[in-house]
């Protein structure tokens, strides 16, 4: 496997916000958990720390998943795509709990065949329990 | 499950371009293969047709995935995330190329735990093959 040191992360197309977005994956069970964004800080954060964290736009600061609901993600592996704009982390979710709805994933509106648009996804734990 | 009717859909957040990201995933191995782009139009298209429907950004248009390259994703189920700004399909990639290099998925930017970055991922097809 050809060596590409650090040049790929330099090489990263951030967008006009300095983001990219994130894609965070179960790592044993392949269950797509949530997309979130990065800046550059977030990205070496991540790998520094070996943990998801991100940057959370309506915050404007970066966001160390679990840091309020102890639902950390912890790394596994990380990926960057051909277009080298998009990061995909292969985590192991803590407690469970991707979403801040208490669910295990994030992706709950689902189409079923029919036309219609159904919740689908049990609600483990009641946010009010996990935000106190 | 309750039922969201079409409303889901017209919750959408696009962003300040009209986009969402959508992140396509081998439906029966959870492989994530790529991370595109999908503006009102190429979500209606996807559902209408039953195929992966993009936008690309480049080319200021709509992308039916596979137009060129015959590597069209057949949509098995499509999800939207709680906060109604990420699209998740889970696909059939034909031909088993998602990605334009003529690799199974585009994530083939690995770290190594060495903090070495590699290429992961074999070259399934030429490119030269696939686009002619």
């Amino acid at each position: 496997m050809p060596d590409m040191s650090e040049n790929i992360i330099e090489k990263i197309k951030w967008d006009d916000a300095g983001l990219v977005p994130a894609v965070a994956q179960q790592f044993d069970t392949g269950v797509v958990l949530m997309v979130a964004w990065m800046n550059r800080d977030a990205l070496h954060t991540t790998i520094k720390e070996g943990r998801a964290v991100y940057y959370s736009r309506s915050r404007r600061k970066l966001w160390r998943k679990g840091e309020e609901s102890g639902h950390v993600q912890t790394l596994k592996e990380i990926r960057i795509d051909c277009d080298r704009d998009t990061v995909l982390l292969k985590v192991d979710q803590l407690g469970g709990i991707a979403c801040h709805t208490g669910r295990h994933h994030c992706f709950y509106f689902l189409k079923l065949d029919d036309g219609q648009w159904v919740e689908d996804g049990e609600v483990l734990k009641d946010p009010r329990d996990i935000y106190g």
